[in-house]
């Protein structure tokens, strides 16, 4: 069957709902320069003000598969459990959940995507590590998780073809924000990445996609259902962008939190929200773990031991965290001290981690070369006393820190007279 | 000042209200090249749901006009008035309305476009004259005018560069049928054009632009008000395309019926619609004539001596009608039956044009050859009684006439059991 598209855009705006031949013809198509930008742009306009249903999503999420090369994992035994973010400040996530969950015996076989981010991305940290190599083989990558349980690669440029040129596409068209494409753009990703189960982490807030919890939760149910639709046990979390998670923004700043936390020293929320992570992805491997079983392997090295193991494993030096604990190293810094007696109600994640990426920690655009030192170390965090001169953060550059940029700390700061109680997992939608 | 494309999408789509600054800056750099199609379609698309305010619609005619070169008719004594169609099948009607207008001395100075059409248009029909030139340099244009009082031109490539690309995504994009779009579109040309007034003809009905009266008002009036914004007195009527206009479709067809109707034997409910259409325009340019004062000059040959003067003026060869009265010479010839008895209620002048483009008289595409020769000739029209077998018309072709286009015509048909009373012009808008 053959389309036009003018034909199918003028379905979309006028309500029409999609066939399944209709939207792979149009992912195909499209995929092979047929289809051009400009009436891809103006679809994606349509679907924002029309949606798509459940279905179309779905059909569209597996022809966004079918465009590109799908990883078979099925010869590493046990269920296999990959974990995303919608947009999270602080990749360091990764860092410490893929080796605490592998740590139980659950294969994880991840990769991520490099793509912009305030601070660099799990990618950027892993390479930071000499000798650390984050491109294999897939065999490669299937015989490493095989052998020690853990890997994490960047994500191959053959997976979900659609997805890159579609996602590109939306970013300069104002067309990012739409429920469908989101889900179907993450989906697609995780279910040609082949693991069995996925964890999702959909972030609420101001800076994040979704600005409120109700549209957090359609979003995590449509992906929660696009994944059991094509037998993929998925869970999602609804996480809290109030504020940022752990103390460590940067990079060299954000290792040495994972290290410190891999190894049992980190700040008792982070602890525990990593922990709730790992406790759901385990779930979804069929393994029952209470919270202090899983606090136990950060404590006694056993995430550690594997996180050191992954290392070895993909050519890097693990020495390499042992002048880990050297204050960083910029030009500049700049203490940011409370202004107001009180307690910490927001410090926005957001915000913050477009600061740090403007202090050199981040890329604004792909070719940005990423300040490895500079940073930003909070003291202070939600739901915590200060006294005025109290220091609630440190700001680490090599470029001058302007008024500028410590007046968009502050504005990303909220203090109140009562004390706010802080949740990091808002809920989880099964 | 400067702008990013994709936050003027966001501002549209979220029920923004451009600027002039804004909407300048648009144009100015889609016309450079600047501004990408994929961009440009998106935005169309949110301004198919978001609408443009009069004031937005007014800025956009102005800069698409500022978009390329503007003619300047000041030199030419006298009120120019101008005339446009939002697509009518036949069209014929400049063929006969400008030399009719101009025999009261009233200056034609007229720039047809080229375009698609079920039909030749008006170029092709005059390119068809051997000699005649439908390009002169715009001051021979303007001499032309000054001398005889009537030039029709093809429209210089110069004018309105916005327009011709913003036209060509919108037809492949779903982005044809808005209302602030066309009403830019066509004002944008027509001021850019000269004339100091401005005569729409908005056609209402199942396959023009307008599907039913209330929208063509709304055009009609936004046409209306931002010709009169610029200083040009304009006025719109509203006609019915629920029949062809005249008895005529097809090439040398239409001609034959322009060059009958300009000799005074033209069908009754044609002369009518044409002198109504002439009236208006010489109230424009400030002369009141009655009806039958302007049938006066189709009778006593002055319209048919000013269309002589323009092919002489023109370079055409003024004996190129002395055959006209030849009867079609197609290979194929089918003759339309009346298979009910009743009154002819409808013969929906869209589908009928589109069944005289596959009869071979006009171009699905840009590189079609037209064929002079097929068309369509109706022997009965809206109003009037019909017998079972009577002929309704006849179909023309150098290619086989199928069963399937004996049916579009069929199903263009609709025959009552009371008589219908018919009107070609539906509102005048001023």
């Amino acid at each position: 069957m053959t389309y036009r598209m003018v034909d199918l855009i003028q379905k979309k705006r006028d309500g029409g709902i999609f066939s399944k031949a209709e939207i792979d013809w149009m992912i195909e198509n499209y995929v092979a320069g047929i289809v051009p930008d400009y009436q891809m742009s103006a679809l994606a306009m349509a679907i924002y003000f029309k949606g798509m249903t459940t279905e179309e999503t779905a059909h569209l999420t597996m022809a966004m598969v079918a465009s590109g090369k799908q990883i078979d994992l099925s010869s590493i035994s046990g269920v296999k459990v990959d974990k995303h973010s919608t947009g999270g400040v602080g990749d360091k996530v990764t860092l410490i959940l893929a080796p605490l969950v592998a740590s139980f015996g659950v294969p994880v076989a991840k990769m991520s995507g490099r793509g912009l981010g305030h601070t660099g991305g799990t990618l950027d940290k892993l390479e930071s590590i000499p000798g650390f190599k984050i491109e294999k083989s897939i065999p490669d990558f299937i015989a490493q998780v095989k052998n020690i349980g853990l890997s994490v690669i960047g994500q191959s440029d053959d997976l979900v073809k659609a997805d890159k040129l579609l996602y590109a596409l939306r970013d300069v068209t104002a067309t990012v924000d739409i429920i469908p494409l989101i889900a179907s753009s993450v989906m697609s990703k995780k279910i040609a990445a082949g693991s069995n189960a996925i964890l999702l982490d959909v972030t609420v807030g101001d800076g994040a996609f979704m600005k409120n919890i109700d549209d957090a939760r359609i979003l995590a149910r449509t992906m929660v259902d696009l994944g059991k639709a094509v037998g993929r046990q998925t869970v999602a979390v609804l996480t809290n962008m109030n504020q940022p998670l752990g103390l460590a923004i940067g990079n060299r700043n954000e290792i040495t939190e994972a290290v410190n936390t891999l190894n049992g020293k980190g700040s008792k929320d982070f602890r525990e929200f990593i922990a709730e992570l790992a406790q759901l992805m385990l779930e979804l491997a069929g393994l029952e773990k209470t919270i202090p079983e899983i606090l136990e392997h950060l404590d006694n090295g056993s995430a550690y031991t594997k996180f050191k193991e992954m290392i070895i494993a993909q050519s890097g030096d693990p020495t390499a965290f042992e002048n880990l604990t050297e204050p960083l190293n910029t030009k500049y810094t700049v203490g940011i001290k409370a202004e107001q007696a009180g307690y910490i109600a927001e410090e926005k994640a957001y915000n913050i981690g477009v600061l740090a990426m403007k202090l050199g920690a981040g890329r604004a655009t792909k070719s940005d070369k990423i300040d490895f030192e500079a940073g930003i170390t909070l003291s202070k965090k939600v739901g915590e006393a200060v006294k005025i001169g109290d220091t609630i953060a440190e700001l680490y550059s090599n470029n001058p820190i302007t008024a500028e940029l410590i007046a968009e700390f502050k504005k990303s700061l909220v203090i109140t007279n009562e004390a706010v109680h802080q949740k990091e997992i808002l809920e989880v939608v099964r």
